[in-house]
């Protein structure tokens, strides 16, 4: 497995307006773009920083995986996700980690925000962390 | 303020030497340091994944803020911050957040980790999120 870089940071935020406003105002950087994500359940703000992207979720859904991430955390916001670029694909990657004994969310990819091909690892073989791998289908 | 790029994710960790067995096996990179910065009570192991570092974090003392975050997590890791390079320097930076009303951590830098100067927002300002402000002092 070739990780490249941190595609995105996922972090979840009661709600997404007034989230948004700090992100531009205090700290100065710009939204690029807003996007639901319907089987997900989440509205999400995409920002750039470095190679990195900042990816601001709120769950549409009490049902949501980050409605359920806020409500265990007390009604605050935090950092839900850590998502890696892989470069030789994700289902290689999949199989890779899973013949070493990683529990998967998903065992094969599905797309995700911007178009991007996803895939989850379970927190119980991560030592806590949900980590996301991902790939860009338009840049193979 | 300019942000360069995520100069680090934070993840708490219950054993470091675990965790690094799973970054470095399962995942494929390599730990380049491990340190203990004494006044955090906190042993750090450090990944690099293109411009951004993993710190992997381990309490050395129940008070250590790592450990009472892996208490209130029931007792499991999790990404416990995000650190931004800050370009033209981090007491800058709090200078011009504080202004636009922002709650610090710390009112001016401090010495962490691999000798940046850092300083934290508080997360009460942040929609939840524990943001680190870094400067490498040895780049001016």
């Amino acid at each position: 497995m070739e990780i490249s870089h941190i595609e995105h940071i996922g972090i979840a935020v009661p709600n997404l307006e007034e989230a948004i406003a700090f992100y531009e105002n205090t700290l100065g950087i710009k939204c690029f773009a807003i996007e639901e994500v319907a089987d997900q359940k989440v509205r999400t703000a995409f920002f750039r920083i470095g190679q990195t992207k900042i990816e601001l979720l709120e769950g549409t859904a009490p049902e949501s995986a980050i409605s359920k991430f806020i409500e265990k955390n007390g009604g605050r916001g935090g950092i839900q996700h850590v998502a890696l670029a892989i470069e030789d694909g994700v289902a290689n990657a999949l199989a890779e980690v899973a013949d070493k004994g990683c529990a998967l969310i998903d065992k094969a990819p599905r797309k995700g925000a911007e178009g991007l091909n996803i895939a989850f690892l379970h927190p119980k073989s991560t030592h806590g962390t949900l980590i996301e791998l991902c790939e860009d289908p338009s840049k193979k």
